[in-house]
C-alpha cells in the first residue's frame, strides 16, 4: 500500500512514518517543507498550500495521512491567518488531490475541537465550539474533508488525537519546560492550580491508530484517539520534580488554556480495534530519558 | 455609527449598504474588489485576503458587516481552494482586524451549514455537517469568529441566511433561468421532481436583520434569518410559467443539491426582534419585474 504522509518532519511525522513502514508494511513517502531528520525516509520537500505540488505528490497513492499544518496552539493564536492558510486551505488542497487520485484520507485532528465541555465523557457526538484559532482551523479541516466525502465519496477517517507526548517533542511543551527548569536548578512552574488535567497520548499509541485507519475499509468516521489515564499538570510536575530532585511552584493561570474534559475513545475501539497501550509513567520516564539525551548531546558552551 | 460592509458590490451588498445608510442612519463604507454599481456609495477597492488592507479599512469602525467571499455554491464546488481562501482565510483576516479595532462583526452565514437534517424544524442547536464545500467554508468562518470571540471577546453575531432573492440577483439562479427560458419561448426545466423546497428570503428582510444585528448589544449569537414560507421549485416554476405564459418540463436531479429542511427563525425574533415581512408572491412579482427591466435594457444585437 502506497501512503503519503504530510507533515512528515514534524513531531508526530517520523513516529508515524516509521510505524507505517515497518509495523504496517506500507510504502511510505513523506511530504514536508523540510527534509526528514537525518534523511531517514524518502520525502518530497514541498508545500501543500501549492495545489499543483500536492496534486502531483498524491497521484498514485492509496492513502494520505494528513498531519501537516500549524500544530502549535500558540503560533496559531499569534498568527491566525497562517493557521487558516495551512490548516484550512492546505487541507482543502489535500482533499482535492486525494479525491482526484482515489486515495483515502486519514486526518490528524485534535480533541481541542470540542471546546468547553457541555457534558462528559466527551464522545464524537459532543458539539464542537473550539475556543481558540488552532481548534477552529482543525475543525474546519474536518468539515472540508467531510463535505468532499459527501459530495465526491472521498473516504475519510478523522482522528481526534489527545495531547501527544513522546520522544522528539517540541521544546515549548510542558514536558520540556519542566525538564529544562529542573536541570537548571529552578523550581517547576505550574500555571494555575495544576488541577487541570490532560489525557496525554503516547506517540506509539497514535501511530498504531493511524496505521489501523490507513488499513481500514471504513469510509466515513470521526474518532477520538485519546489515552484513558487522566494526569493533572500538578501530578506531572510532581513526577518531574521527583525524577530531577526539584520542587514545584505556582504562577498565574495561562489565558486561553483549553478546559479539562473527560474524552472517551470507545468508538475507536469499536471501529478500528484501537486501545491505548502505553502506561503514562512508563512513557514519561522514556520521554525524560530522550530529553536528557538530547540535552547532553548539545555542544557545551565554549567547545 | 461607522460600519464597513465587505462584499459591498455583490448581490446582497448594495441592499444592505442602502438600508444601513438610509434606514438605520449609519455612516457606511463598502469594501470590495470591485467598485459599487454606479459608484452609488463610498467603497474601498481592495481584497480582504490582504490582511494589511482589511486592517487599515476596519480601523476606526464600530462594526463590520462581513458579506464578502465566494458566495456561489457552484464556483465553490469547482474551485474549493478559492472558496477556502476567500471564505476562511479572508474571514480570519476580518476577525483579526475587528478584534484589534474593537469593532463588532455581523457575519453573513447560510442555512446550508446544517447539511442533511436529522430533525426538524432546524434551529441553531441542530448539528452542522455541510455536504458541500461552500457550506463547509462558511461554517469554518463562523467557528473562526467564535474562537476569536471566546479568546479575545470579539462581539460576533452570525446570521444564517435563507436562500436570498430580490432585485439584482446573479444570472445563474433558478429565478433568472426560469425568466430567461420563458422569454426565449422554451419550457421551464425543473431538475428532479420539483418537490424540493426552499424558504426563499427577501433581500429587504435580510437587510433589516443585518441592521438589527449591527445596532444590537448582543455579543455572541448565532441566528437563523430565514423566511417562514416554504416554496417548492415546482411551485416557483408554475408561478413563472403563469407570468410568462410558458410550460414546465422535468429533467434529471442535480447532484449535490442541499436537501429541503424546515428552518426555524424563532431565536432571531427573540434576540433581535426580527420577523420576515415580505410575502413570497409579492417579492417574486417584483423580482421578475426587475429581471424583465434588466433584460429589456440590454443592447439589442446589431445595435
Amino acid at each position: 500500500m502506497r501512503v503519503l504522509v504530510t507533515g512528515s518532519s514534524g513531531f508526530l511525522g517520523p513516529h508515524i512514518v516509521r510505524h507505517l513502514a515497518s509495523g504496517a508494511n506500507c510504502d511510505v513517502t513523506g511530504f514536508d517543507l523540510q527534509a526528514p531528520p537525518d534523511h531517514l525516509f524518502p520525502a518530497i520537500e514541498a508545500d501543500f498550500c501549492d495545489l499543483g505540488a500536492i496534486r502531483q505528490a498524491v497521484r498514485g497513492m492509496d492513502a494520505v495521512v494528513h498531519l501537516g499544518g500549524v500544530g502549535d496552539v500558540y503560533l496559531a493564536t499569534a498568527r491566525p491567518e497562517l493557521a487558516a492558510q495551512a490548516n484550512v486551505v492546505g487541507t482543502t488542497n489535500v482533499a482535492i488531490a486525494a479525491a482526484e487520485a482515489g486515495a483515502r484520507v486519514v486526518y490528524a485532528s485534535t480533541w481541542e475541537v470540542y471546546g468547553p465541555p457541555s457534558r462528559t465523557p466527551v464522545d464524537e457526538q459532543h458539539p464542537c465550539r473550539p475556543g481558540h484559532i488552532y481548534g477552529a482551523t482543525k475543525l474546519a479541516g474536518e468539515q472540508i474533508l467531510n463535505a468532499v466525502h459527501q459530495h465526491d465519496n472521498l473516504p475519510v477517517i478523522v482522528l481526534r488525537l489527545g495531547t501527544a507526548y513522546g520522544p522528539g517533542m517540541r521544546p515549548n511543551t510542558v514536558f520540556s519546560r519542566f525538564a529544562d527548569a529542573a536541570r537548571a536548578g529552578q523550581p517547576l512552574l505550574v500555571q494555575g492550580s495544576g488541577g487541570q488535567w490532560r489525557q496525554f497520548t503516547h506517540t506509539s499509541d497514535i501511530a498504531r491508530a493511524v496505521a489501523l485507519a490507513v488499513a481500514s475499509d471504513v469510509e466515513d468516521a470521526t474518532l477520538n484517539v485519546v489515552a484513558d489515564e487522566s494526569v493533572t499538570i500538578l501530578g506531572l510536575a510532581e513526577l518531574a520534580a521527583k525524577r530531577y530532585r526539584s520542587t514545584v511552584t505556582f504562577g498565574p493561570e495561562r489565558h486561553g488554556d483549553p478546559p479539562s474534559a473527560r474524552i472517551a475513545s470507545a468508538a475507536a475501539a469499536r471501529t478500528l480495534g484501537w486501545r491505548p497501550e502505553v502506561v503514562f509513567e512508563q512513557g514519561l520516564a522514556e520521554l525524560f530519558g530522550d530529553l536528557d539525551a538530547r540535552h547532553n548531546a548539545r555542544p557545551v558552551s565554549g567547545d
